[in-house]
């Protein structure tokens, strides 16, 4: 099985399951119980905060705990929007955000919000200078992904946090989903005041992930009840389920460190071969990030191209995992201006550390072979 | 090690941890993703989806997955609010309710909705006569749980559904997160629009539950995005942690059915023996749900009485589990009208379908001790 849709999710790591179940029985306990079998369990809740904080480079106040990359994004801009809608009405993100971005965005529309939505070049890069003359006097947040999860497409995201830094009123928030444990960034560096992370996009778990909220940012709850998370996310925690994201996070910032440069290799291996198939149009940036290729081979449906490909036991999306289900053209791709049998025959593949270059070689040949065999087939 | 905290949370059944790891393992694809490792992963959740509704005799389509009763009663009760308050912006609820919904209506409040808040007698039971005659022309809500979290009272939910069934403009949420498997529901006879469940109270996993949202009940999401749940809840799905939740909730259901009236038994060889002690006040309804026992030591502290047990590995909790790190005086036991020195003495026993006579013998034997020893103290 050749497992190329790393970005749609990641299967587990082994240590991450051993390291939940061990929680799940050891540290059944409500770590708000007063007996010691839950202050063990709140002990082990600190400590595993600690060591994703460290991961991070932050302090463990500024970690919340969530079930996902989508309650993170919802999170912090509704939480943004809400707390602070006295000061201003103004928000602005990109047109090539995730759903679970736009959608919010769309939402607060209906309820007296403004949105500007900044353009990005054909690669699906934002300009910081078009961010900058789209800052109002009512600008409250400033959303923008790290790395689109459709192209790969690095932001620029400390310049951005440079630009948005120099307006004390505005937030920055950056969906770091896709970038995480792949493409460096440093929160304080970049001005980041609030950043999601998902746990599964890590060969974490399903259903975890947090919300990094700088030391000072009040943002209103989407979750009210017991006050968990210092009142920021309500509800029992699920200590397993963050103990698993702690040690997914960790086993991934190992990797960057150590196999960062075999990965990049990696895809620059997978654009150089793709790029000599004739049929193929390769719609990533080449600076993009070290585990997302978007190609198309214009006059193939992507989800042709998929099932021919998963026939030879070889995984690949067609746009994010997320949208799959909608009919085939991709907003990115349109935003990026691409032509209309360019975004109509968009697929993703999507590596991971432990993909290998034998891996790549087979699906090069698997991938030339469908392209013959589907272009016949028309 | 007795275990007496089983309202606080529930240690995992093995087989929820078996079904857990198989699920994370074999079936960790996106079931948004295409290919046949999506498509399978997207058939278990139609199956376990299904296997849900069966035991709570739904529909497939009247299951939202949640990260737990907290989101549950969140998305119910704002959901509810936001969606519908054209129609109007009354709602009621009880004065003992679970902070997860008590503080939602106290951030509704906040939001230009008005809420009333029905009595309680001295065992904390609503009277249905009373949620009748506080029903306006702009009610939209009544939230109501099943079985209180700290006295184990059971509400009349089917009387309360039969008043809110006669305002068709009325919906009804039951928080049952207390009540599934130990206390019979029928949500359809009792005409519940909306009732929120929790995995990790029924042995299942800490970060899983559901709501139950009526065909035909439209609310206002918490979380947008790529429009999972039909669009009521976005996010990529926790299949793992679905698969847990739905194993759970069959084996509590055969226990329920099989173990109920040994449970009953065992509340009431320890109520009996409870009664007998001098200084002991019984809080909870002689009526009360089958695994819930509140007790008031007058003169002793809580937290003193669970470390004092806790040094014999006994397991007891003060209040809910969920608020008992704030001072010790329970709102619920005081909307019961009982005295101080009960409210501020107040102690959970609470039982699981493991607990046995033995336990309770040698726990009713240390209590008494620990009693004595500390009134020694005083
Ligand atoms: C860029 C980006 N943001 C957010 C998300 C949502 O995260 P989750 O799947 O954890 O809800 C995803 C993945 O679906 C993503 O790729
Ligand atoms: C009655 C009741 N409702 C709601 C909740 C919240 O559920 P969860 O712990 O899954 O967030 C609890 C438990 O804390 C509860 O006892």
């Amino acid at each position: 099985m050749i497992y190329f849709d790393n970005s749609a999710t990641t299967k587990p790591f082994e240590e991450v399951m051993t390291a939940y179940q061990k929680a799940a029985i050891q540290f059944f306990a409500n770590p708000s119980s007063l007996h010691y079998l839950g202050s063990d369990a709140e002990r082990l809740l600190m400590r595993t905060r600690q060591a994703v904080a460290e991961q991070l480079r932050i302090e463990t106040e500024e970690v919340v705990f969530t079930s996902g990359g989508t309650e993170g994004n919802n999170l912090a801009i509704k939480g943004i929007a809400f707390q602070h809608q006295t000061r201003g009405k103004h928000l602005i993100t990109s047109s090539v955000e995730h759903p679970s971005v736009l959608e919010v965005f769309k939402e607060l529309e209906q309820n007296g919000f403004e949105v500007s939505y900044a353009s990005v070049d054909h690669s699906g890069k934002v300009d910081p200078e078009e961010i900058k003359s789209l800052i109002r006097k009512d600008t409250i947040l400033i959303s923008i992904m790290s790395v689109n999860n459709e192209l790969g497409t690095i932001q620029p995201i400390e310049e951005i946090g440079d630009i948005a830094g120099m307006y004390p009123k505005v937030f920055f928030h950056v969906d770091h989903v896709q970038g995480i444990g792949k493409v460096p960034l440093s929160l304080k560096k970049a001005k980041v005041d609030l950043c999601s992370i998902s746990g599964h996009k890590i060969h974490g778990l399903k259903g975890t992930g947090i919300l990094y909220v700088r030391k000072g940012v009040l943002l209103s709850p989407l979750f009210h009840g017991g006050g968990h998370e210092s009142n920021r996310r309500s509800g029992t925690e699920n200590l397993p389920g963050m103990v698993a994201f702690a040690k997914a996070l960790r086993k991934i910032k190992e990797k960057e460190k150590k196999q960062l440069n075999e990965l990049i290799h990696l895809r620059h291996h997978l654009i150089n071969h793709l790029n000599v198939m004739e049929e193929v149009i390769i719609n990533s940036p080449l600076s993009g990030a070290p585990h997302i290729i978007n190609v198309s081979v214009p006059g193939i449906k992507p989800e042709v191209m998929i099932h021919a490909l998963a026939k030879k036991d070889i995984f690949v999306s067609a746009k994010s995992a997320c949208s799959s289900k909608q009919p085939d053209v991709s907003s990115v791709l349109k935003a990026c201006n691409l032509k209309e049998n360019v975004t109509k025959s968009a697929i993703r593949i999507s590596l991971s550390y432990s993909s290998t270059i034998e891996e790549a070689d087979l699906f090069l040949e698997e991938f030339n072979s469908a392209i013959r065999y589907l272009e016949k087939g028309r």
